[in-house]
C-alpha cells in the first residue's frame, strides 16, 4: 500500500497552505485536473503533487506520467479538501515554480499589441483579463506594481491556463511604464471614462499598450497624464462605466478587428 | 430616542432574510448606498429599509427623504451586518419590489438589440452582461429558464443599477425563443464555438437578438438548431473560449459599433 500524508499538520502540507496563500514568492499553488493539465503543457516546473488517495482514472494517471521524478504525495482526501481553496480541488493539487519572462525577450515581437495594468484588484476580473488578452492575440501583459497576484489560485481559475501561456511582466513601476513604452517604439493608450478618442477611431495596427486601470478609480492621473492617448468607448446614456474585464474585451479585440483588416488588405 | 430592531430573531429581519435567498417571488434584497440610490431614481417601489442605527449623512439623508411614506427600521448595526451578503453593507438594506416588464411593450422598439441568455449561472457574468448590454445600447434581456436569478443580490452588485433600468424578460422556456423572435421580426443569432460566420461578418444592423449560453456547455443544441446564425470570435491559437461576459461585451459592442457607422452614413 502507497504510504499516504494523514494529517493537516503534515510538514508538506503547512508549505503548501503558505504557498497558496502567496507567502513563498518562488512557487505557486494549483489546483484540479485542467488546469494541471495545462500547467505542465506549458512547461511548468513542478515540484510536488498532492493527489487524493484512492483517485484513479486515466487523465490523473497521464498527468502523474508526466511528472516522472517530480515527488508525488498521496493524501487523505479530508487533508486535501482542507487544502483546496475552491469547493472541488478534484483530488489534486500541485506546488510549481512560478513562470518568469525575460524583460529583453519581453518585447521582441513586431507589432506588438500589449495589455497593461494599474492597481487592477480582483482576481476574476485579472483572470478573465489573461484569458481574453490571449485570445485577442496580445503578445504579453504587463502588471504594474499595486496589482493583485497574476498566479494567485483565484487568477488561475479565471485565467484557465492563460496565465502560463502569456508572456507576463510584473511588479513594474509605474512610473516606469511610459519610458518602457517609448523605449520599444510602443504607443501608450489608456482606456479612461472621459476619454478624447473613441476606442474604434484608434489606429491599432500600430504597436501599441493598451492600459486599463484600477476597479474604482481608472488609470491613477499622474500615469494618465503620461499615456499618448485616452480612449473612451461610447456609451448609452445612463451609464457611468463598463466593468474592466467587459471594457478591455471590447478594445482588445477592436484592435483584433482591425489587424485582421489590415492583414486581409 | 428612536425606537430600533436590536435581534436578528425579529419578525422583520427574519422576513428580509427570506427575500436575501430569494424565498419571496414578489421581493427583492439590496444593499447598500448607491445601489438604494439607483433603486429609487429607477422608480422602484421599496416595501422597507433597514438602516444602521446612528448612521447620518447627506446622501443617506436624501434617500430616506426620497422614500417618505415608507416604513423605515433603525437597526442595531450587528443586526444589520449579521443580515447582510456582503462584507459592507454600509449600513443600508432595501426591501423593493421585483420589477415587472410587460411583454407586449417589451419588443416596441424599432431596430432593437436585445440580449437572450441560456441557464447563465454565474451571478457575475450575469450583472456584468447586464452592464454591458445596457452601455452598449441594447433594448432589454431576457432570461431563459434556468439562468440565475436577475436580482439576486449578488448580481445586482455586479450590475451597478443596469438591473432597475434595462428592461428583462425571465422565466421565458428555451422552446418559445425562437417563436417570439420569429413574431418579432428578430434575427436570432448565437454565440458557438464552432460558429460559421464571424461576429465582425454579421449584419447587426438589422433587429436582432444575440443569444449566449451556459459557461461550460454554451447555448444548448435543441436551441442552437433554431438560431438564423452561429457566430463566433476568431481566437488565438490554443485559446479555447473566452468568458461569456467578455464576449458578450465583444459582440454587443460590434453592435454598436456598426450601429453607430451606419447612423453616420
Amino acid at each position: 500500500m502507497q504510504p499516504q500524508i494523514t494529517s493537516s499538520s503534515n510538514e508538506r502540507i503547512k508549505h503548501a497552505r503558505r504557498v497558496k496563500e502567496g507567502r513563498d514568492p518562488e512557487l505557486i499553488f494549483l489546483e484540479g485536473l485542467r488546469l494541471a493539465e495545462e500547467a505542465v503543457r506549458s512547461g511548468l516546473i513542478v515540484d510536488a503533487a498532492f493527489v487524493a488517495s484512492g483517485r484513479e482514472d486515466a487523465r490523473l494517471h497521464a498527468l502523474l506520467q508526466s511528472l516522472t521524478g517530480r515527488p508525488v504525495f498521496w493524501t487523505q482526501p479530508e487533508v486535501l479538501e482542507g487544502l483546496s481553496a475552491t469547493i472541488q480541488c478534484q483530488g489534486l493539487v500541485l506546488i510549481a515554480r512560478r513562470p518568469q519572462f525575460d524583460l529583453s525577450r519581453f518585447f521582441e515581437k513586431k507589432e506588438g499589441l500589449y495589455l497593461a495594468l494599474d492597481r487592477l484588484q480582483d482576481p476574476g476580473n485579472m483572470g478573465t483579463l489573461l484569458r481574453t488578452a490571449e485570445a485577442a492575440g496580445a503578445s504579453g501583459v504587463i502588471a504594474l506594481s499595486g496589482c493583485v497576484d497574476l498566479f494567485s489560485p483565484k487568477v488561475l481559475r479565471s485565467a484557465m491556463g492563460s496565465a502560463f501561456r502569456l508572456p507576463v511582466l510584473t511588479a513594474v513601476a509605474a512610473a516606469d511604464l511610459p519610458s518602457l513604452c517609448e523605449s520599444h517604439g510602443l504607443h501608450l493608450a489608456a482606456a479612461a471614462g472621459g476619454g478624447t478618442c473613441e476606442y474604434t477611431a484608434h489606429d491599432w495596427c500600430q504597436p501599441s499598450v493598451l492600459l486599463l486601470g484600477n476597479e474604482g478609480n481608472g488609470v491613477s492621473s499622474a500615469l494618465l497624464g503620461k499615456c499618448h492617448s485616452r480612449l473612451s468607448i461610447p456609451m448609452a446614456h445612463g451609464v457611468e462605466s463598463l466593468n474592466v474585464a467587459a471594457a478591455g474585451a471590447v478594445m482588445l479585440f477592436e484592435a483584433a478587428r482591425q489587424r485582421r483588416l489590415r492583414a486581409l488588405a
